[in-house]
């Protein structure tokens, strides 16, 4: 009964999310769906990272067990065959039976991309937030960085959801021009790369603390009101929730 | 009566391609229909390249006169107000009345990505031709290297086109690997870009030329035999056209 961990990668946008409802498609739902037609019974799957739904991943990871036994190239195969063009499964390998994708991750890198500028490339459209108005970047970075290490994060907590513990590890967290060629026209605008890496994240924490650094880059507050939200721990006083298609799930680390 | 220059980026995927046809959406359509709105007459709008259907741009360039007195910044505004969002206009600036985004262009720039790999990331899906063996990147570069300098290049022109002056002059060629960061999973594949820098191309010249790479990146021709093609002058000896998905117009200049 050979237990696996798989790397995904999704194109969020027609999806209710990772997790399975009955409200539309999910991308856990399409994976365990083709993991029970290879092996002739219900599978179970666990995700490192619940993702919403519009939010995407170069590397999810995920752990399933079957009863057929199969090779890793085999069952990355089998399944892209299953599976629509916007979910692949990029990798598998066998690992302990006691691996669990969730459970078990260190870290999770989040990347959340914004379009500054008017007219927002077409390649880009489907993972970016377009913000028109110019953005200070260095404001929104030092903003960031503030996030390092260990926080009460209740501030940035979705509405609604009451975790009774809220502290947080970030280990890394930045806001940087992203500009690897000279593909995008200046005059339209500037693609941002805002990066949080953390040992766990609260829901909507990424998109939730990506408002706030756009408060701060349109020059409404300045860098120190990070902290003060922090200390605050009251979740209506910080910025909007951002839209999800700007999110992606980077990398899990183990 | 101002005349402007426009700068235009498109998502390819929907579109019989750049030119106005019976059979589907066109970008010109598009931008001609948007500026007719503008100007409340028949606009015609002339472009630097005639992109396939299927085929994308990232700087596509186009020209255009308008009755109606209106800034540069207004008119980029009120265009793609106009368009769907996978189409883009960039940048528009006043040009002298004499100039013709097609006879006045010195060279384009198209760039080809191949996904040389087993499972595609789902979010470079409309943007690559997916090869799946493994490719021979040194000896496509080396091939494509062989295309710079003026040629006759009849070998690359599409069957049924019959232009009777086939030579061309090619400024740059080369095939590398594109790894800006590590977001795709290196077991997944490698993404491969074949850039064609001329003063002119024939139809279908650049997909020809990338069919006939990846036979020498399968090893299953050498790269001199870029050059006996060229010296045959035989569309039938070269390589299978590569589909459109993969081409992008990325530059012109004047």
């Amino acid at each position: 009964m050979p237990h696996f961990r798989l790397t995904l990668a999704y194109d969020g946008t027609a999806f209710v999310g990772w997790q399975r409802q009955a409200t539309g498609p999910s991308v856990q739902a399409l994976v365990e769906d083709a993991l029970a037609i290879l092996d002739a019974r219900p599978v179970i799957v666990h995700s490192a990272g619940r993702t919403d739904a519009g939010v995407h991943a170069l590397g999810q990871v995920a752990s399933a067990s079957l009863d057929r036994d199969i090779s890793p190239w085999a069952l990355v195969r089998a399944l892209n065959a299953h599976l629509p063009p916007d979910v692949r499964v990029l990798d598998a390998t066998v690992v302990d039976a006691a691996f669990h994708a969730r459970f078990d991750a260190k870290s999770k890198l989040y990347r959340y991309q914004i379009w500054n500028g008017t007219a927002v490339p077409p390649m880009l459209r489907r993972y970016v937030w377009q913000v028109a108005p110019a953005l200070d970047i260095a404001a929104m970075d030092a903003a960031a960085n503030r996030l390092r290490g260990r926080h009460d994060f209740a501030v940035f907590q979705s509405v609604g959801t009451d975790v009774p513990d809220t502290e947080r590890e970030i280990l890394a967290s930045r806001v940087s021009v992203w500009r690897p060629d000279a593909d995008y026209t200046e005059a339209a605008g500037t693609l941002l790369r805002c990066e949080v890496e953390g040992t766990g994240f609260l829901r909507h924490m990424v998109r939730a603390i990506v408002g706030t650094l756009v408060e701060i880059g349109r020059g409404r507050r300045d860098p120190g009101w990070m902290s003060e939200l922090l200390a605050s721990r009251d979740r209506s006083a910080a910025g909007r929730t951002a839209p999800p298609e700007g999110l992606c799930l980077v990398r899990v680390t183990y």
